[in-house]
């Protein structure tokens, strides 16, 4: 078989057999075939398609060139949730604790981010002495003693992804339905969780524009993980403007820490609890949706689910102190007002804007090794429908340099939408699909 | 300008301005643009297309990527000639010192062949001492000397293309119309003639295997061509068996010189007529192509056809006795007689089971570095259309090592289909396009 071959035939829109597509993997894994092969062949395959038994090969491929974890040595069903990457998403900080405060074991892999704001695990920095780069033994070890632990992304899980995610980004092969559900479900299967949410976000500060294609992907990913023998449910949320109140690391870590105790926004709860109910149903836990949702509401109120997350930052090595004095956490040297210029209802609070002057002010990276101020980042005080006058205070940046304010400025004001009437407010979840 | 955006352009199939694809061969020549960004782009350009001015953009600029050649300082109108490459096709071997001995100056730069057998520059080699490696200056001296000079393609002339080509080789976008273009053409602006012949040649010993491909790719040819203010004809040839008899170096040198002496192959003479005829009168030194072939006519029957070559091979170092006595070129050690199992019209005469005959016996290469053995090859005692009884003999492998010859006998006797009816043989230039 020559790789070369394997490019014209999907250049011609033909179809893959699982022997081809095992042929592509192992090359792309031990170095056989080169970028410029990948990179063409992914190319073809952007442009092309894949079918949905290509896609589900695929997968497969992906999630088994490097470590599978296993995970049967936990007893219980594990739970693990991703989220395709929103503004100001700090769910999993809340859902995870949630779902374990209720005795259901969360085993998640969560990755660094690219863009706006950084990933899970950059958000988990925020917190003093929290590693999570623990060890598989562990990682295991904690699933089993506290029911919760949370990591970065080892070196050997899935490295085909790794190769072919950073082609992708630097070839204009990102967004293909097919290369994004292999590259989502293979690490999620190598993961080893037996139940997984994804939560799969649309609007402007999306990587899916449209609900559209956030319904084609949720089908896609949840059909592929079907016939590879997962339990996979999606929930398509509306990210047209940023989850909750803060985007920023410790800002948004302190508004999860504030939602586990049952004062925070109540976007971010109704989504938390949602999910986590959902994942309990899976789990068998409970009966309905609705017994989830009173038991979890019961965890917050007595304070079992902030206890659950005490237990996990003292477990990875973090000071657990941070609970009650936010202080521990780095912050931001500056703090500025933005005050309404008009009077009216807001009828838009564009999440890439505020995402934008998140990064301006440093909470983002642009290559892996840049460095993220885990300390600044934006506050909202006003969102999408509530009423203004000219001088309301609409939102405060967290900033330590002053070297982009200026651009700063223009852009949290360009974010916010004045308009005459109060918008319709689209629902916060569109769609579950499982 | 980001390259990524440049791939993304062409996979949503947008066009390119000519500042985009300047930045393109820009980054290609200085290495800033890597080898899988242009692997996707050049996925992208197979699958979507490029249109006339985005591929005569492309054209200019890869044939700007490196030196051009001034051929200004020779007096007169300088002529080039191409062949897309074909089976036992000697054609420039014949030509260039036919239509130098009329008085028109052939200035020609060659390539090294890949494939079934060598290029012009390889067929070169089987002249003793004969260099085509030589200086421009030597280059030019030869021209305004003896008004015929062959040489192999320089370090710097396109560049671009050198990368491009290299890279569509292993990505499968080799068979594009526009980037077949772009590479054929910029390399003849670059070799500076005024007036260009480019022979594309169709049909099973060919890289266009229908006439409906070799015609679109003509058109191209010349409108891009035309637009970038040079003279282009195409002549659309048969390559469904081969050219002549003889397919491999020292045979194909022979046979060259039968030619130019009046007694070569009646297809091999006719289309080397009128090539020539046709330059000469682009070059304007006849009224009409009937006149410029009586003309070359009389040049092969009065000596100065082989004479002009006996110059040539003299000024570029090689041994011009080759010209009366074969044996100082290479030879074969095994003549093998192959013989027809079945009586009736050779309907069939297969060129690239022809030319892969001629490649077991060693006279191609896969890799650059390959060693090319000068002395091999086939030569064909029966074409196409001929009347043969079981027995008669079909043609003579000459061999050296005695390897793959099993393979080799197999494949030779696969070229030649026998059947009832004697076969309509199609026209051997199917059309002339300028």
């Amino acid at each position: 078989m020559q790789i070369v071959d394997l490019i014209k035939k999907k250049r011609d829109k033909q179809e893959h057999t699982p022997e081809e597509l095992k042929f592509l993997i192992d090359g792309t894994v031990d170095g056989s075939i080169k970028d410029y092969h990948l990179s063409a062949w992914l190319m073809a395959a952007f442009i092309q398609g894949l079918s949905i038994e290509e896609t589900t090969e695929l997968t497969k491929l992906m999630a088994y060139s490097g470590d599978v974890l296993d995970l049967s040595s936990v007893p219980g069903i594990k739970i693990d949730k991703h989220s395709t990457g929103g503004v100001g998403d700090k769910v999993t900080l809340v859902l995870a604790p949630l779902v374990a405060s209720a005795g259901v074991i969360v085993a998640k892999i969560s990755g660094r981010g690219l863009g706006h704001t950084g990933g899970t695990v950059d958000k988990m920095d925020a917190i003093p002495g929290l590693r999570t780069d623990l060890t598989i033994d562990e990682f295991l070890h904690q699933l089993k003693t506290i029911g919760i632990s949370l990591i970065g992304q080892t070196q050997n899980l899935t490295p085909a992804d790794k190769i072919f995610y950073a082609l992708r980004d630097v070839t204009g092969t990102v967004e293909s339905l097919p290369l994004i559900t292999a590259s989502i479900l293979s690490k999620k299967i190598a993961a080893g969780a037996d139940i997984i949410l994804l939560d799969i976000k649309y609007g402007s500060g999306a990587f899916m524009k449209t609900f559209e294609d956030a319904k084609k992907l949720s089908e896609m990913l949840v059909t592929v993980g079907k016939k590879l023998g997962k339990s996979v449910t999606t929930a398509i949320s509306d990210m047209d403007q940023p989850l909750g109140f803060t985007i920023g690391h410790t800002l948004e870590v302190i508004e999860a820490i504030e939602t586990l105790k049952g004062k925070g926004p109540q976007d971010l709860t109704k989504l938390c609890l949602r999910y986590a109910a959902i994942l309990l149903h899976k789990a068998k836990k409970v009966k309905t949706i609705e017994e989830a949702e009173i038991l979890l509401k019961k965890n917050i109120s007595n304070g079992k689910a902030i206890e659950k997350f005490r237990e996990f930052i003292e477990a990875q090595g973090g000071n657990p102190d941070v609970i009650n004095n936010y202080d521990l956490m780095p912050k931001a040297e500056h703090h500025i007002d933005i005050l309404s210029e008009h009077t009216g209802f807001v009828t838009q609070l564009s999440a890439i804007d505020v995402a934008e002057t998140a990064k301006l002010l440093g909470a983002g990276r642009d290559r892996k090794e840049d460095k993220i101020d885990l300390g600044v980042g934006v506050e909202l005080k006003i969102k999408r429908g509530q009423k203004v006058n000219k001088g309301t205070l609409l939102a405060v940046l967290h900033a330590n340099s002053l070297k982009h304010i200026e651009k700063a400025l223009l852009l949290i004001q360009h974010a916010y939408v004045i308009g005459d009437k109060a918008p319709l407010n689209p629902p916060l979840i569109k769609e579950i699909i499982s």
